[in-house]
């Protein structure tokens, strides 16, 4: 991987990102070799950038790290993280900001155009979101609430869990937003109070006004997810998902448009 | 710095500390040469492995560690990080953990037993802490929400800033615990929802109640701090400090026992 530029694999310890998760990331899906939907993803870490007060770095510069990476290699996935770089004890924010960027190469299958997406089985997690409305929609590195979460079940059969946050209102899944069609109306939560505003998300979204299509943000509770008339989550890896069963509820996938699935699938696995 | 008992100042940069902030801390004042509250923290430490599944690290080879990094320097500050080690991509828990421990040494000046406490001005944030009582208690590695508490002031004669929950009870200061005398009795924000159970706190408790003093741990309202007979902040490396301002409302701190102070000071900067 490449840490500011250079082939290395270690961080210092003493850097904010390890000792207080102060930093942001990013995870890209390569296609062709090439990153998909780079600017989307520029675009939310330099908004991440502003509410943390890190130096928004520059896009070219990570443009060309990302191809260095991929090293001509057709498909997997780039994780970009950028942390507040090394500090002194204490929270207070260093005088000088140093931001340390990793740009790290795995392994992955983004799906391909035009073959069948994969439908999921999910299951409610009791671990909540906390309300945090400074922190809501980043993708910043303080991750606990969703580790924990992914800890409550192992059944490999079940690929994801729906989060509610404090209050109760469902939020988004794991690893994953979340979309419910809704007599007609697409509907995904309301991000205000907590929750990563996916690039999945936005693209569905942009897609779906683009073909006419009714889309609402909204505070969303569990029992208008359980009587959607279908449910699909989204992700930068996975595209579109839909939802067979949610806990001991099946849900069928024909009220999602075809149109709208397979715009955003071309959309979110080639490269601009 | 150790790392894994290595003379090392690096970690990975696929370690889940840096990946997700997936780990704990403990920051601990050393006093002649050794760990001050030792078994205190290393209670905590436990408490928040086993809350994480992260596994236990043995306690005799971490206090080695500890003497080591120390180096035979009579006094500063140890941070002991453990996080779950290095990790595949995804939130999952890795199949089997093996745990990054990290022992660091940094120049501080604990305070001296029988020198005069140090008063403090604090000020109200404005940044929330989440609700959450899966992680509430905990020093785990989420500290986004003190980094931006933190930020909110840059002024040298403000040392505290005030933290309230999203539901807008007083839970802490961005790295102390809060106390408040009212009519003779010691009272503390409940901390089941969020905040970090200190180990200060957690002796300052003790040691009031040996004294014969009634502790509560209760929800407490802005407006409770504010009518307060007295306030104080405790922490690891400061002890017990007195606020005498909080905003632009005045503190006397007569209200706060001499014993209980001098009996905390000297408990908590002397090794055991």
């Amino acid at each position: 991987m490449l840490i500011n530029g250079r082939k290395q694999d270690t961080v210092p310890a003493i850097d904010r990102g390890l000792q207080y998760g102060d930093g942001l990331f990013e995870t890209i899906a390569v296609v062709e070799g090439y990153p998909c939907l780079w600017q989307r993803h520029m675009q939310r870490l330099s908004a991440g950038c502003d509410r943390l007060c890190i130096p928004v770095p520059d896009s070219k510069l990570l443009y060309d790290e990302v191809l260095e990476e991929i090293a001509g290699r057709a498909q997997g996935v780039i994780r970009i993280t950028l942390t507040r770089g090394p500090g002194e004890r204490g929270y207070s924010l260093p005088p000088v900001v140093h931001s340390t960027r990793i740009v790290q190469w795995s392994e992955g299958r983004p799906p391909m155009p035009g073959a069948a997406v994969d439908s999921i089985v999910a299951r409610i997690c009791r671990t909540r979101l906390g309300i945090n409305p400074a922190l809501a929609g980043l993708k910043h590195l303080n991750r606990l609430e969703q580790v924990m979460a992914r800890s409550e079940w192992s059944d490999p059969s079940i690929q994801e869990g729906v989060m509610c946050d404090s209050d109760g209102y469902v939020i988004e899944c794991t690893s994953s937003n979340l979309f419910l069609l809704w007599r007609g109306h697409l509907l995904t939560p309301n991000l205000k109070n907590c929750g990563v505003a996916g690039i999945m998300r936005g693209l569905v979204m942009d897609t779906a006004k683009g073909l006419g299509m009714k889309v609402s943000v909204s505070d969303i509770t569990l029992e208008q997810v359980m009587g959607a008339d279908a449910l699909f989550v989204t992700n930068s890896l996975t595209g579109i998902r839909p939802v067979r069963m949610l806990e001991t509820q099946a849900f069928a996938y024909d009220a999602i448009p075809a149109e709208l699935v397979d715009s955003v699938m071309s959309q979110g696995f080639s490269h601009e």
